[in-house]
């Protein structure tokens, strides 16, 4: 089913105003919310949406918390999130970075004791927009085995490139597993196989089945050994400079609450040669599109390029929807 | 064979003072060179002292270059390498990021025209050691497909993330390819499959097979189109921050030469809370190492932490050199 974007928004501001969220911030959030399903990034759009109001109701997020400045040092600044809505949060911090970065060039937050920030990609596009260049992180609760363990010691801790081009922005939105236990739940619930190797299932062998890795919760990290270290070293660091939980101590508490995120931006029109930078932006993201498909037919595309397609269909046709969430959402 | 380590710093320097590098250059590269082979990295320390060799006498490197301050943004600072020996200008480049962290807590170098810095970790372990975070990457020659290309568009540009510890460095060092060249080409000259798939073979299937691989010039990214996303990005944000050349402009020029590298340090001594962030760090390499292992009797390990035993060892027995390369250095 396709519902149209406004309805969406509305649908989701007014569930958001009935638990109790002030009308600002409902907007915000709502919009979030929507521009996420209809960006294509369904498992953190509406699909994430009645998860949250759990997290409402269970009291792990604080809907009047805002991220409050702990600690500044030149370039660098310390927030402490109170456990506030985690887009919200990031939100305002990426807004802090780039406050930052225009004083500074380059603009550092660490922010600790927030939510999930739902869609990463989010605040790297509306700094991209912007002319940032945004590098960010976010730390999560214990759901990726450290390479050569069984049990799940690291976060797959997604991370956020987003450069500004004249095509639109060039975003890569990852996480330190082969996918995320958004996509991971939404191959199981399609009943459909992985397109590559994704986990470990209960015998210990490498398997694309969903289910499995669902139930063992032994994802793969991309690139074995390199995807465990990259998360190990994104966790260090965020919970480190934030003064907030590690993955480990994430998995302490009973809901995946007390996250870190990282918010990195840099100016792209300090030195003097904006027009340069986009030239080789824009040849670069050209020459890919040279190369001999792998698919015949189906030409490389950068990250990012889909997205433009996708928005527009939802906004002429409507936003899909898993019509089982959306009338559960309507319901609330 | 093993070499003791002063002997192979005396071999080096002896060399590169043939060759015209001034007294104190050649001291630093000497050390630089054996510092890596003594840590383990063979690739990237005698291994790869030859065509060091090759590229000064090609003219690729400059002995006499020096990176020069082209501009500065608050927190943020442009080089240009001149094409100075990339080691040497990696590590002054290292220092001024450092210097840059001193003042306002972050601190940047985007660094162009410069050449090959050889083992990416030496900068993030004299970082990590002084207490600094470092985040460091590096633009290569076109050597890894875009996912779903056939010809190599991207870099494998390797990233290096550093954070100290009290049990030594915490560094991973890692290119976005599955192997580097230098990693394939040695499971290549050892006659030895990869361990885990490393690229496509001339069918343009994926393959373990080093040789073909090395053929085919199409390495596998890590996680697929993460990897090969993340590679795009790392090149787009260090080529326009440091003014120099895209992966696609060095596929253009007759050796790897004019490549661009990134230098982000953090201080760790800002917030006034060091040892709660030792504690945190601790504590999280600890947990991991209490994970059921995959293979048994195989506990986890984190990234650096097998090189105080290699480096140990090397210190002890002498470091380890493939006889054949050490022969043709010692006859230069």
């Amino acid at each position: 089913m396709r519902v149209p974007y406004d309805e969406m928004v509305a649908v989701f501001k007014r569930v958001l105003l009935k638990y109790g969220m002030r009308e600002d911030k409902a907007d915000r959030a709502a919009h979030l919310f929507a521009d996420a399903s209809r960006d294509g990034v369904y498992t953190h759009g509406l699909n994430r949406f009645p998860r949250y109001i759990e997290y409402i109701e269970a009291g792990a997020i604080d809907l009047d918390a805002e991220p409050e400045l702990v600690q500044q040092f030149g370039a660098i600044a310390r927030y402490d999130g109170h456990k506030g809505p985690g887009n919200l949060n990031a939100e305002i911090c990426a807004q802090k970075a780039m406050e930052l970065a225009d004083q500074y060039g380059i603009g550092c937050v660490a922010l600790g004791h927030t939510n999930h920030w739902l869609r990463p990609g989010s605040y790297g596009i509306q700094a991209a927009e912007k002319g940032y260049i945004a590098i960010l992180w976010t730390n999560t609760t214990p759901n990726l085995p450290a390479w050569g363990g069984k049990e799940p010691k690291l976060g797959n801790n997604p991370i956020v490139f987003a450069v500004p081009s004249r095509q639109g922005v060039v975003l890569l939105d990852a996480a330190m597993s082969m996918f995320s236990y958004g996509k991971i739940e939404s191959y199981m619930r399609a009943g459909k196989e992985l397109p590559v190797d994704g986990g470990f299932d209960s015998n210990g062998n490498i398997t694309r089945n969903a289910a499995e890795i669902f139930k063992t919760s032994q994802a793969l990290p991309i690139g074995f050994w390199k995807g465990s270290g990259m998360s190990l070293m994104l966790d260090l660091i965020v919970s480190t400079l934030s003064g907030g939980f590690t993955v480990r101590e994430v998995g302490t508490v009973p809901l995946e609450s007390e996250l870190c995120q990282m918010f990195l931006m840099i100016r792209t029109d300090i030195f003097g040669d904006q027009e340069t930078m986009l030239d080789k932006i824009d040849a670069t993201l050209a020459d890919m599109k040279t190369a001999t498909p792998m698919k015949e037919g189906v030409a490389v595309r950068w990250p990012g390029e889909g997205m433009k397609r996708v928005r527009a269909e939802s906004m002429e046709l409507g936003v899909l929807v898993d019509d089982e969430i959306w009338n559960k959402v309507l319901a609330m």
